[in-house]
């Protein structure tokens, strides 16, 4: 699967957490030949977990896929700028490569916030981190969200 | 239980971790009634998971217990400062309190590196945060951890 394909699965991905009431993020996780190893979405209401961000959960699954808990290699996808929480996962997992969607000036850790790629002391960044892939959709997809939850309240 | 009986719990937990070849961390979580929601220590090696750090695992589960993705009220009692992966999750779950060990100048993410708590857009801070208790013990467990490991290589 291409990256661009991989964005496409995540932003369905997200439009599904939507359906479900849950903020709309989809991620994928593929490794260096292209092979899907993980692919998730928000699970936080229905899982009862402040930390099940989609790409939490894809990452996970794709170090338990490999039996490792390291993803060295690997490129997550996924349709929002990660939170510090699972920029500091990234870290952690050793991914190589991070494709996103839409930028979060709020909640984001990598472009915003706290930057935690570009702080001195990180302990591992990934090579290439690509941002604003289908950011209108992906954007669009959360805003429709907040809407109708505002509408809702 | 008191926070105290908490961290001796953690303290625990922790040794036991490092006996199974795990970063040696341990961490509880309170109610506001002093009950224990959940204890956990490291697992990443054995789940093939480089998050399942003994902070977030707990918190994981206390929110499981208590059926919610929050955990308001709450206190967590951990041996280790938290780095910036269980910090920000800290933020998600809405913890109340935060108890920790030993500081860690190079890994954490409350009193070093990006401070998360202490960012001016950060979404929940702990309304309490008290650190270095028991301090000498907890840094101890992971120095002789890390000694050992070393004289492995």
């Amino acid at each position: 699967m291409t990256t661009q394909q991989a964005m496409q699965q995540a932003l369905a991905l997200a439009d599904e957490a939507a359906r479900m009431g849950e903020v709309p993020v989809g991620a994928v996780v593929l490794n260096g030949q292209g092979h899907v190893l993980a692919m998730a979405r928000n699970h936080v209401e229905d899982h009862h977990d402040a930390s099940a961000h989609a790409e939490l959960l894809a990452m996970r699954q794709a170090a338990r896929h490999c039996g490792t808990a390291r993803l060295e290699g690997c490129t997550l996808v996924v349709t929002l700028e990660p939170c510090p929480m699972c920029a500091a996962a990234i870290t952690h997992f050793r991914l190589s490569r991070v494709i996103y969607g839409a930028y979060d000036p709020k909640g984001g850790g990598v472009d915003h916030g706290p930057r935690l790629f570009a702080r001195p002391g990180c302990l591992h960044r990934p090579g290439e981190i690509i941002s604003g892939v289908r950011e209108r959709e992906a954007g669009a997809q959360l805003r429709r969200f907040f809407r109708v939850l505002r509408q809702r309240d």
